[in-house]
Order: structure tokens, then C-alpha cells, then sequence
């Protein structure tokens, strides 16, 4: 059997400015990188006609390591559409590098529902990450300068809350202490990193809707506080121009293609458990204006990814989903019932029913928006027939629709029933209903998303927590958007707890204002910002012959 | 007075396909970055002639705050040298994003004399710098998730020997502590970062003739020593097929242009202070196949960047300079004798004969390696006739030629008569004889280097570095070429002896073994491979408009 990237490199790819031809993007419009890659001018898109196309939104039941597909049922779904004539585009999330040397592969989907050029994508793709932590590490280092040149902003160092990033699994790096050698070698302090994906700069990149407007957030990050407590910008800095300078391109979205051709927006890349989850406002909106059908996806489960697009980026983006696609599988719902990852392959209705509850509860979560709801199956080879319609009659109880999906197998022409569908639901008019009000308290914010999108009973916040949430009342940042940082295995914030846990409170230890981004993150359970490597490494595995051929990338 | 960025982006660019296509590289070799930048197919490029242009090494005396304009002589020579009629390709070295924060401005040229897109080649350019910085980090993270996972290799944290690092001065990162926060964090160990293009990778990238000599070489570099003071390489760790897949687009040649469409390989950064500070093997050897007359420029003075070039990177490029050109500026010599920067535009010739001994040492320096030796002044306004004639005269009493060149105001036209002397002189047969030899001492060549190239008396070893020498010869590494970390701004290890030093001695602190490079670095004085940021940066004055222009980069 070939894998990802066998079937990635064996692929016909088109150069770019064909995709771009038919997507409708003129070639003054489009920056090439390499033969098929490309940014889209970001004056040009911003230009084009306020009508929008069908705006699709897919997402999941909570991640197990028996896998999920999403991205892979993303790509299908896309392809399927093209196939049945529609104008379709793809919105995704850049992959982060440090995942891809570590645990898990990319996020370019499988089989023959991949973007290409797959290798590229995961790596560096046009360089967006890494201006990303070039900026975000710029204005550590500016920050660190501040103190050792007199500190004229009287910055303390024991408050300071802007850290370091790296798009690298490096637990080593969570907490430091940076400084020392001497006065020549900066001021003495305690700092740490985080992965790349998890700075404020990227949640602000992918929520601009112009250079200028990425600019205006820049300016807001609170980076420190005073001796006197008083919060320090990067406007206090002066130094969000340089910043911006920094981003300049890597603001404006990057053009792909799948298998077949149908053409990609890849750009944004912020985690679903640490962010918002979802590629930038700018590239969705893109898709948007040039296609008929605009298909997008959220990180992790529709707790977190799905919850984050509908609360904070519809907002943002001015277009509600027309239709909201949950992804399943039957291993990975059979993992939730209990069965150990050794026996997914054998027939387990008992376990199978124990684990729907699991997409139970997503799919009760997302039809609350008011937004029509469906259900992918995304289908392995050992799934059988009695397993398919246990999940089909599930979901038709809870007043929805599955529909099998073999995108991995066979592409696009794996998923003409569920485009169908899709084409039918997003035909018929919807009604989005917000889950909470901006003028709402942060105590019914969160209340908000664990009863009705976790299925949980209420939170509990430790001490630091309760005096952060005093002082954002204090300062007048408590009408932000929530993002919960939560572990995306389970609906609760106890990774261990699969299907559908009830009665569980929601433990906040602690806040992050970000207020460039324009939301509070709440740090829930023992979530990490950082992640680390395993034992074996994928890095292990990765290499490439004297033809530039890789192979263990997946 | 119109600024660099002003002047650049003023600019008539051609689209990089033409110049591509006048160059001689062929569409399908070129992987075009946006419309003005391109990567070049390193297979096409190994694959031509042997046949080789003349080569021409631009150096200077060593920099002063006056300014010398080394790459703005190269860039105008080399337009100068095309104007000429003759087929002219520049190979540069990529600048590095920390100091284009900081202090000084890029390595793009100045005036009319300048390699474009200016911006981009000093922020991001094609991503080089950004790979690399990934792979180092990313090497960093296996070696400490090693210790992590039971420290199968048996790594004494206490004999680390591979930091990590970043494209950023950032003084606050020299010295660090890591691992801190508990078992699921990592081992606490000491640590720091250097700047990137102080990072071995750059030194391999470098100086590698192919993907396959890039990954031979990663397996050797010695990254820490086991509990039994036995070295740990790369292949120990087994992941140089992994560092090699995040460098397979790093290795390829970039390809730009000057102001005047001379075509430019910008390719590799190392510092010359505390690297080999030359461009890649593979680009300046791209230039000499492709071109008649390559131009190519070493960092700072002919003491550092000089040196290494023809000690260091001729012995693997196979070709020796035809010619060497010695950048001063009137301006730089009157400071080595003592002028300060605000008395620089008044005439001072007293000052002038003492700053010129410093001169007077790299052209003996480099004549004696018996390559045809030019000098070309790089003319200010405030210059006078006498003091350029002083020059003249006294680079005439020394065996040589002095040629002033006024490429900041006129670009290639400046520069005719210095063209011309090129012309004429590599038409010469040069013998060329090397400083010493691979089977040398390391004290021998550490002699030679500190008595012939900076006119010095000898050198003494710290306690520590005489233990290292004893390791390394009984290791068998003290074969290895040297490579001086030495301060820029003197011939000396103290960056405050101007103009000639006498009698003076180097001071060797520590040797780091860099086997992957095929070098031993010696830091002297108080070197450091992490600068820091001034107390005014750069970044504080760099800005952004609405229409993308940015303003403050220079």
C-alpha cells in the first residue's frame, strides 16, 4: 500500500497559475513560490465583490490516536463538490513543524485526498511560521533590551507575560531562566517558550483583515506590566512597525491544490487547544468571494475548533456556516467506548453505542447555532456494515444525517452522496444563533461553553485566576471573547475521560489576556503551550536520497 | 538625499526570469520566489561546465562606524565590469535579520549600487536563515528529549556543546537555564543561544557540494560528550536524514539582481568574525560557471573574512581569486588615525598616513599570497583631492594600484577605471601560494595567521583551551583548518587598537570543534556569538504604510 507521500509524490501537479487561472485570481495577483505554491496579493483580494459563496464548515468528535481524518474529509468533501460541477475552494490550517518532527503528521490530509505539494506544506510552506517567531522573538529580545538599557518603562521583570516561541516540540524550553553572565548579558529572569502556533502574533495574523488592521493589534499586546502594575503594550515599545515589516507577507493566504486540482487556501496555522484553531479570516474570506462553496475546517473537536470558529471568527468574518459537517469514524468512536487500539479492528457495537455519545454531544452542541448539521463517516476498510448503520441510526434520532465518506480510498468520488447533501442543506436558509453576548460576564461566557458545548456541569477557578479575573474588571478587558485552552481528547478537561463525561467541573488555573488577539485564553486542566517530543520521534524516521526524494514524512 | 529603501524602490525591476534567462539558466532550473526573487535547481547547476570565469574577491580594511561600503564596491564593480561588456555575475552573502533589527543595516549595497528587492533580501529573503535556525532548534530538541526519554546515548548535560539559536540579538539568551519546571519538563541544564549565522549548519550549508555531502557532513558534527568524555555526533542520534529534509530548498542558490540588472547569487551568511563568512561553495561556484567575471565579497576586513576565504573555502571551491580588491574609504583611514566621527569631512592628512598603516597590512597580508592585489577607494563628497592622492601614493609604494570608485552616486559608471584594472590584471597568471598547510600544527597555523595576516607577535592559550588542543590531537581533529573568532574592528583581539597594532598578542579563551564544518574555531578576546541590541535599535525607527511601503530599513 503506498503512502501519503508516495501517492503525493507520484501526483500530477499543475503549476500554479493554472489553479490560480481557474480560481479566478489574475497573475498580477499571485506571488509564485516555486512551481506550485503562491501567496495571493492581499490588495487584490480585498478588492473583489462583496458576494460571498456557501460557507462550509467541518469538524469532529474528539480526537483519538485512532484517527479522525478530518482535513483528509475536508479535502474529499472539496474534491466532490468540483466533481459534481460546483466552483469550490479549500480554506485550511498551515501545519505546525514542530509536530511534524515529533508525534503526529502534517495537516494535509491522506490517501487521495491530499494537498499538494505535501512535503513543502509541512515544512516550511512560504515561510508564514517563521516570520511568525522571527517577529514574536524580535520583540522578546526589543523587551529584554528595554530592561538592560535603563528600563525607561519601568517594566517588571517578575511581570513579564510576553515568552519566547519556536515552531519546535521542545519541553525543555517551557521554563527558563535567561539573562545571566553578567551585566553585560541582560537582566536576570524567568522566561519560557511556547510552540509557535501558540503566540498572540498568530492568532492576530489570522483575525486581521488588513496590514494596517494586523498593525492596530500589533500596537495593543500587552507584553509586561509596571512596578506599578500598570499593563506595557508593544505601541509603549514602539516597535509594531518593525513587526508588522516583519509579517508583510506573510499576511497575504497561500494557494495550493489538491490531487485533483481543486484549488487550496492554506494560511494561519493557530492550535484549537491553545487558540482559535482556524485558518485566517482572510483566507476564508477569499475562498468565499471566489467560489460558490468554501470549504473550511477547525482544529480538533467542535469543542474546541468548532466552538472557536462559530464564537470568535464568525464575528470577525461577517459569514455564518451554511452547513456544519462533524467527522467520525467508526475506530475512533469504538476507542471512545473503550476498546483498546489493537482491537479497533474487529466488530464492537456494544463499545461502538457506548462511544457515540461522544457525537452525541457535538452534534446536540452544534445544532443549538441554528446552523443545519451533518455527519461524515469517514470510512476505514474494516468497518462493517453493522457498525455504519448503528451510527446512521444515531444520528438520524438526534435529528441529523451520516453519510459514508470513502475519501482516502478513492478522492472526491468517495463523497458524491455527502456532497450531495451538502449542496441540499446549504440551499435551505439558516437561522445562527450566538451561544453568548460580548456585554455578557466572563463567568457566563465560560458558563456558556461548558454546559451547552461540553456537556459539563460548571468551572472552577484557582486563586491566581480569581485575581486576574478582578483586575481585567478593573481594566475594562472583561468583554472579550472567551478561547478555552482545553485538552482536545476529552469534552472535559481530563484528557483520560473519552465519550461523553458527565457532571464534570472545568478546573481554570489561569488567564492570558491577549488583547491584540482580542480574547482572554483560559488555561484549563493541565494544558501545555509547549509540547514535547515522544520517545521515538518521527524526525527519526525522515530522511532524503541524493534525488531530493523524502520519505517517512506523513 | 533620496535613502537606499528610497532609491530601491524607485527602482525599474525586471521580472527574475529575465534575468534568469540572460544569465543562462534555464526556466525549468529556476523555482521563481514572488517576481523578483528565485531559487536555483541545484541539480542544473552541478551538471555545467567546468569551465570558469575569473574570479574576483572583494575584502576591505577593517570597518570602522565611517562606513567602508564593501558590498556597495562589490555591486558596483561588478555593473561596472557588465557595462564593460563583459557576462558579470555577483555572488553575495544572505543578511542577517538580528543586525537589520539592531545596528547596522543589510548587506544589500547602498546608493546606485544595491542588489533588489532590498527589503525582502534583508527580512526574510527566500527562508534560508529560517531553515537553518529550524534545523539547529530542531537538533537541540532531539539531544535534550534523548536525556529526557533514559539517556540511551549515556549525554553528560554537563558537556552539551550544541546550543541553540535565533536570527536575533538578543543578549539575554547568551546564558541560559533550561529544563526547569519538573520531571515532565525536561533535564535542568545550563544552555544559551548564539545568532544564527554563528550556527555549524550554516558553516555545513555552506561549505557542502551536494544534498548528499550537506547530510555526510551533519552526521559528524559533535554535538555533546557521554559521562566518559566519549563525543556524540549527529548519526548517534540518527536524525541527519531529518536536519537534511529541512535544509533540501536552503541549498539551492538564490538568485536576484542589481540595480542595473546584473545578475546576483545571494546565497549563505556566516559571520566573518566568528564564522567562515564567505557565500556557499555552490553559489559562488554557480557564478564562475555561468559568468565570465564572478565578483564575490568577503566579510569584513581582509583579516577575517580575507583570510578564511583563501584558507578556508578556496581549498573546496577548487579556484582561486584572480584578483583581490581592498575597499577603503577615506573617511575609515582618517578614523583608524584618530579623527572622530564628527571631524571625518575635514581634511586631516596626518591622520590619514597613520590610518593607512592599517591598510598597508592587509595589502601586504594579501599580496603575500601572491594573487594580483588592487586597492579601490570608495569615494565620499567630503574626500579631497589631496587625501585621495595620499592613498594613491602610498598603495603605489606598497606594490600596488589604488583606483577611486564613486559607486554610491554613479553605480557601475563610478567605477570604470577600477573595472578596467580588474580586467587587466586577472587577464595576468596569478601563483597563488597557500598560508599553511592541513598537516600543520595547530599552533603553526595559528602562527601564521596571527604574524603574517594581522602583523601580531604570537598567540597564548587559556588554561582551557591548552586542555582542548591535548583533546583534539589525541582525538586526531588537529588536522583541521582554523578558523579565528576575532573582534572585527582591529587587526588585534582588542576591538579598541585601530589603524597597525605592534607587538601584540591574540588570546585564545576556548576552541570549539565544529567536524561537521571541517573546522576548529578559536574564540580570541572577548568575542561573543550572540550579539546584543544598542540602546537605540534599528527597529524603533522601521514603519509601514497602508500601501505596503515601508520606510526606516537601510
Amino acid at each position: 500500500m503506498q503512502t501519503d507521500i508516495e501517492i503525493a509524490q507520484a501526483a500530477e501537479v499543475w503549476p500554479i497559475q493554472k489553479i490560480a487561472q481557474a480560481a479566478g485570481i489574475e497573475e498580477h495577483e499571485l506571488a509564485p513560490y516555486g512551481y506550485d505554491k503562491a501567496k495571493i496579493n492581499l490588495d487584490s483580494q480585498v478588492k473583489r465583490s462583496p458576494d460571498l459563496g456557501k460557507l462550509i464548515l467541518v469538524t469532529s468528535i474528539n480526537p483519538t490516536p485512532a484517527g479522525e481524518g478530518k482535513s483528509t474529509v475536508t479535502v474529499g468533501l472539496a474534491d466532490a463538490l468540483a466533481m459534481a460541477g460546483k466552483k469550490t475552494m479549500i480554506a485550511l490550517r498551515e501545519p505546525s513543524l514542530g509536530p511534524v518532527m515529533g508525534l503526529k503528521g502534517g495537516a494535509t490530509g491522506g490517501g487521495q485526498s491530499q494537498v499538494v505539494p505535501m512535503a513543502d506544506i509541512n515544512l516550511h510552506f512560504t515561510g508564514d511560521f517563521h516570520a511568525l517567531t522571527s517577529a514574536h522573538d524580535t520583540l522578546a529580545a526589543l523587551l529584554d533590551n528595554s530592561l538592560q538599557q535603563g528600563n525607561p518603562l519601568n517594566i517588571d521583570p517578575r511581570r513579564i507575560i510576553w515568552k519566547r516561541v519556536l515552531d519546535i516540540n521542545d519541553r525543555a524550553l517551557r521554563n527558563t531562566v535567561i539573562g545571566m553572565g553578567g551585566p553585560k548579558s541582560g537582566v536576570p529572569r524567568t522566561d519560557g517558550f511556547d510552540i509557535t502556533v501558540a503566540s498572540e502574533l498568530m492568532a492576530i495574523l489570522t483575525l486581521s483583515t488588513s496590514l494596517m488592521d494586523l498593525k492596530a493589534r500589533i500596537k495593543k499586546i500587552v507584553v509586561a506590566y509596571t512596578y506599578d502594575e500598570e499593563p506595557v503594550t508593544v505601541d509603549d515599545l514602539g516597535v509594531a512597525g518593525a513587526l508588522t515589516v516583519i509579517l508583510k507577507d506573510a499576511i497575504n493566504p497561500n494557494l495550493v491544490q489538491t490531487l485533483a486540482h481543486t484549488p487550496a487556501i492554506i494560511h494561519g496555522g493557530p492550535f484549537a487547544n491553545i487558540a482559535q484553531g482556524t485558518n485566517s479570516i482572510l483566507a476564508t474570506k477569499t475562498a468565499l468571494q471566489l467560489a460558490d462553496y468554501a470549504v473550511t475546517e477547525a482544529g480538533f473537536g467542535a469543542d474546541l475548533g468548532g466552538e472557536k470558529f462559530l464564537d470568535v471568527k464568525v464575528p470577525l468574518l461577517g459569514k455564518t456556516p451554511d452547513t456544519i459537517v462533524i467527522v467520525a469514524t467508526v475506530r475512533a468512536l469504538k476507542h471512545h467506548g473503550g476498546v483498546a487500539l489493537a482491537n479497533l479492528n474487529e466488530e464492537n457495537l456494544t463499545a461502538l453505542a457506548t462511544g457515540l455519545e461522544n457525537l452525541g454531544q457535538h452534534l446536540a452542541a452544534m445544532q443549538r447555532y441554528g446552523v443545519p448539521v451533518l455527519v461524515a463517516i469517514n470510512q476505514f476498510t474494516a468497518d462493517t456494515p453493522a457498525e455504519m448503520q448503528l451510527i446512521k441510526d444515531y444520528v438520524q434520532e438526534h435529528g441529523a444525517q451520516a453519510y459514508v465518506a470513502n475519501v482516502w480510498g478513492q478522492g472526491g468520488a468517495g463523497a458524491q452522496e455527502l456532497a450531495q447533501a451538502v449542496i441540499d442543506t446549504t440551499a435551505k436558509e439558516s437561522d445562527f444563533k450566538p451561544l453568548y453576548q460580548a456585554q455578557d460576564s466572563v463567568e457566563d461566557k465560560i458558563n456558556a461553553i461548558v454546559q451547552t458545548i461540553y456537556g459539563g456541569a460548571g468551572f472552577e477557578l484557582s486563586a491566581q485566576a480569581q485575581r486576574q479575573l478582578a483586575e481585567f474588571q478593573r481594566r475594562g478587558w472583561d468583554k472579550l471573547p472567551i478561547i478555552m485552552a482545553k485538552t482536545q481528547y476529552s469534552l472535559s478537561d481530563d484528557a483520560k475521560q473519552l465519550a461523553r463525561p458527565k457532571n464534570f467541573t472545568i478546573h481554570i488555573r489561569e488567564f492570558i489576556p491577549k488583547l491584540g488577539a482580542g480574547f482572554l485564553v483560559a488555561l484549563t486542566g493541565s494544558i501545555l503551550t509547549m509540547p514535547g517530543l515522544p520517545k521515538h520521534p518521527a524526525a527519526l524516521d525522515i530522511d532524503i536520497d541524493e534525488n531530493g526524494r523524502i520519505t517517512g514524512l506523513f
